[in-house]
């Protein structure tokens, strides 16, 4: 199912760890492959004990349900009860985290995993994990639900 | 891992036993370890059968999320499901609860575990955390996530 | 529910630390009410993180099954799927386990709590448990289920 | 908490997996700290979507109960119930598993972690562990439970 190498997702991680530090946070990063399975996880120093798993479990949504946590929020919002009720799904590993930080990874137009990032400000989780995966070649545009077709862009 | 000794965990424990006493309160007190793991827990007679659970439910929180419940109170309410998805994590052994009566143990700078208190008001809970930990030589400053260097006080 | 004040635990529990450090034993111990509540967990310098769990649980077993974990030991050798079930009941808030170092606290006939002892030898936890409840005047002494009247003893 | 800094666990992740691969096996590696939280995890290209799991809940397990899981084997075969049940207890946040290739990681007699291998035979996920460990310098040897000072060796 993964067509996202180790080499490929240690290459996000390790230039995410190195953003987060020159901003002066220390951060946890997990990759995961299109079905959600850990790639890579790692924890800076000083980053707080549950931030792997934060930040794994935001991979893990972004993954699964093909889309950023910042298009999520918004089906969050206006479904609540029914979102948070996805975490109890049979299928549903981790818990789905509508959250900034949450990017699915895309190349050539496939989605082949997720990039969580965990331990900085919600912005910083975000910018961050934009940054790193526009400079290293990977896509950002998805298709609103129900919307082929239509990029709704990186708003 | 815990560099939190039963004597010094108890010598908080007793402190805040008493201290409650004299407020004709009976209440549970929690002391972990930085990694979340009980040193110490007691129960004071009347006290209800579920408050040493509630107490080490926030002390494991204030020690593995490094902040005490009042801090966490502002991120719960701002982000109330992402929030109470970090109970869901694998990693997480106890509730993440935001609460009062939940105090992060700092000596010299260094997080060393967590202290619960459950039973009086919130109020209650929270003044006698503070209250004993100051009176031991503990530090309650503690910098807001994501700014450094910061300290929010005990506001 | 409880008559087991947090002074009367609390002295067991002191007791237990002690014995077991004369041993050079690093011990948790857990002392809980009828209903199998937590009175008082302590953990020694020294001994593993989830010793105060495993304490507590051979503590919880030792309470609501009313007789001590050597006696529990020979029904689960008999029916070893069924009893591994118990755990799973509705009301049965810990894993009900079949240990040494698990002890019925009685005191006048009456059934008042439980008492774990772990981080020892099979036979040091139990040796120490038993001393240790002696020594305070509690009563080692349960009938066989089912058999009223007739003391097993401490065989 | 951890004094295993992310530098640390990663040389060990990166050693195993270039130790693995001379084998010509697809492994995952997971290096957790004292308390048992995540520093690094790693998936072989090729190696099973639950290894990363597998590999953390040895490490996992080698980091609390402070001790590798060849030795926690014995302890499984004379207990196999209560042994299972440690898995159950409320400060666990994963399986306690007794297994091949989960090593406690030590250093100047301090127990600092845990390092687990999963995806190559037992024998290879073990000695893989125990080379990497050794070549880089960590302490292989621990005292039985109950013998201090008596090591039990590589058996």
């Amino acid at each position: 199912m993964s067509s996202l190498s180790l080499d490929a997702a240690d290459a996000i991680a390790d230039a995410v760890i190195e953003r987060a530090r020159a901003l002066g946070k220390a951060v946890s990063v997990a990759v995961v492959d299109a079905g959600g399975f850990p790639v890579t996880i790692r924890r800076s120093d000083g980053a707080r004990p549950l931030t792997p798993d934060i930040a794994r479990a935001k991979a893990y949504t972004a993954a699964v349900m093909q889309r950023p946590g910042k298009m999520l929020k918004k089906w969050q919002e206006s479904q609540p009860v029914f979102f948070s009720q996805l975490s109890q799904l049979p299928g549903a590993a981790m818990p789905i985290m509508a959250a900034d930080g949450s990017v699915t990874v895309k190349k050539d137009g496939v989605i082949i995993g997720g990039l969580g990032v965990a331990g900085g400000t919600a912005d910083e989780d975000q910018q961050i994990a934009d940054e790193i995966l526009e400079t290293l070649g990977y896509e950002l545009e998805f298709p609103a639900w129900g919307v082929p077709g239509k990029p709704t862009g990186k708003e």
